[in-house]
């Protein structure tokens, strides 16, 4: 038993996806949510600022003396690759998590992949799929504007902007006959209704966040590392401020109790650069 | 006569639409050109966070020894309001040009104003134009995914996509009457076609990166203060890697001849903490 909360952290409020999975899953866990709002997004960047600002963010994650780190990020894991952070502390990304739930759900071994430009540029996904079954076909799409839209409540499935834009990105994926579609950003579950509605509802569309909430989940379980309360708390950090925050976060978890807290962006410069 | 440069900064590129209008009405002019591509966009954050790295990018355009500063950043000039910079350099924002513009445009005293959320917010427009004349009535709305869009590519005034979000934002402006509509984000001039379409021929817009530039020409003008070579540079800083910033630049500068260098996150922290 450990009774240490989880760290979560995402560039915004997407990763807030894997939070609900994790309260759902594993309600007697604190969790410690830690959301970049002030730099947000991170999926248009260069990989090169995406792993600066990711080393930041475990290094915050890392001094709240968590027992797990997940990075409930498609950006932020895809730029990590195999790289795990030298902390000590267990951690998973979202992408072999929902590379391995999309290859146990294929039946025709075709699988549709959507991220940021900066996770498809990566080909993360697609390598991982590749180690655990290299006959999989993998289809990968970047969907730019899928981030905005959801921030901005752009997600209602008969709104015509929305089916114009799941079609123009979804359009390669479905004509290929794929059966599974990866969601590999922690934003895109919000669309799910349109996505699902233009797929078809034989295609099996995975959350790369609540993958990694049960990958994590399933780590605690062999690891007798799970908590041993009645109820866990939600505690957030933020670099901008926590009224916006607060703002936004309903639309990604609603009826959720949490907290939170500023981080300003120079303590986070400054924990890296080992200054205080 | 006065040889240094002019220094003009946005939250991304979209100040380039400022750079494209200062290379015409005034070619011989030096332009340092500083884009924060590793934190933009700043329209979605609180005024708190926009006023941080506004500090942080006039204090890096002033390190460079300019004669003149302009935000090129509706968001940025919305939040710093009447307050200008103390650092001895005659400031430009694109606020009150924008508005001085609009209001000797319009004909029957209605203006539309179109801008971030933030720029929206903070009503900056509204307060410049009725200090100018405050018969003028003001219909204001912010357009969030605007920026999104132009930074996608997305900005086909026969997209169905464009033309939707046009119309959602700008329905009230259209059926208010008015007669002037400020752009009030450098990014929006990319959106002029569907936007003047939408709103009918009738309709003046303003650019408030043009109005901005033409302003401070004005005021080198008036002060014997412009370059007295053939042809100036443009030499740009961007937060974000070079290659991205040249990848991206040409959709809003093509055919400009510049020069991009890297300048960290870290260093503009420093600058406005004192540390070096």
């Amino acid at each position: 038993m450990d009774n240490r909360a989880i760290g979560i952290f995402d560039s915004g409020l997407g990763g807030l996806t894997c939070v609900a999975e994790m309260k759902r899953a594993a309600p007697a866990e604190d969790i410690i949510y830690f959301g970049d709002t002030a730099r947000v997004p991170y999926g248009t960047r260069s990989r090169e600022t995406i792993l600066e600002y990711a080393a930041q963010d475990i290094a915050f994650a890392a001094s709240k003396d968590v027992k797990v780190i997940i990075a409930a990020c498609g950006t932020v894991s895809s730029a990590l690759g195999d790289t795990i952070p030298d902390n000590g502390i267990p951690f998973f990304g979202v992408v072999h998590p929902a590379a391995q739930a999309a290859a146990r759900a294929t039946r025709n071994g075709m699988i549709g992949i959507t991220g940021t430009p900066a996770t498809i540029r990566s080909g993360a996904y697609e390598r991982a799929i590749a180690r655990i079954s290299p006959d999989i076909r993998c289809i990968p799409t970047a969907c730019p504007l899928f981030v905005p839209m959801v921030e901005n409540g752009i997600t209602d499935p008969d709104d015509v902007v929305v089916q114009s834009m799941v079609e123009r990105y979804l359009e390669g994926i479905r004509s290929s006959g794929a059966d599974t579609l990866i969601l590999g950003c922690t934003h895109y579950p919000h669309l799910n209704e349109a996505i699902q509605r233009y797929m078809g509802d034989d295609v099996t569309l995975i959350s790369s966040g609540a993958a990694a909430a049960m990958a994590a989940i399933e780590h605690l379980k062999a690891n007798d590392g799970l908590a041993g309360r009645e109820c866990g708390t939600v505690r957030c950090f933020t670099t901008d401020t926590p009224d916006m925050f607060r703002e936004n976060a309903h639309r990604f978890i609603g009826g959720v109790d949490l907290t939170v807290e500023k981080v300003s962006v120079d303590t986070l410069s400054d924990l890296t650069r080992g200054r205080t």
